[in-house]
């Protein structure tokens, strides 16, 4: 897998994968950016959610769940000291749905977070979840 | 730090954190997505290179080193088995400019990889890296 980063001005970069999405990143101004794009530690929490989301996604399916609603909100933590890296990851699972079993869908969750999930996986970093069925 | 994640349909989420730049991810076609999106994990390399690269401008800049041009490239192993986490990532910094010296350059990389760099810091990979002088 590749990415491909182009420096722009100041602390702004261009990236493009093999999705051929192209993204913007900047810091904020407190840190010599200015705001103009998505911070790098954003990107892995969207990461994480994103992948997990599509598995969850997925094996709801293969089970006949319908999902009407579905988002997820994370919550990180870092360490104070430099590198800052996220220490705890706390994720919450929100869905609505006509047939959502909630054994079912935290175990679609489960499976995601111990199996399937390359992101959490990659992460160094203690990964927390609860699922909320609205 | 914080992000939301709102289901869109099929393998499709919106993402938003601290920064209000919203991404969409999305699967590629072969695992059931419409390719309408960057995929999670394209977004763990392309943080790295945002991090790892603000931190060489920030540290050449206190250098009083000048960047003309400065590109990160990535290439990254994943493992062949579910997970299929990241296992090795290479990172190819290249710059040119009037008065880049190698050493302090390749200092500034090296800090930023074993100090400063909060991507790299919570990403559970082996990460190597080199510097060419363009």
């Amino acid at each position: 897998m590749q990415s491909k980063l182009i420096w722009n001005n100041q602390m702004g970069f261009s990236a493009a994968g093999e999705s051929g999405h192209l993204i913007i990143m900047d810091a904020d101004t407190a840190n010599g950016g200015a705001g103009q794009g998505l911070r790098p530690m954003e990107l892995l929490l969207h990461g994480l959610g994103g992948c997990t989301g599509m598995d969850v996604v997925s094996i709801l399916k293969k089970m006949q769940i319908d999902l009407e609603n579905f988002s997820i909100e994370i919550n990180a933590e870092r360490a104070p000291e430099h590198p800052k890296r996220f220490t705890n990851i706390h994720l919450i699972f929100k869905m609505s749905g006509p047939n959502i079993n909630r054994d079912k869908a935290y175990h679609a969750i489960e499976l995601s977070q111990t199996k399937y999930c390359s992101v959490a996986a990659s992460l160094n970093a203690k990964i927390s979840y609860e699922l909320i069925i609205e």
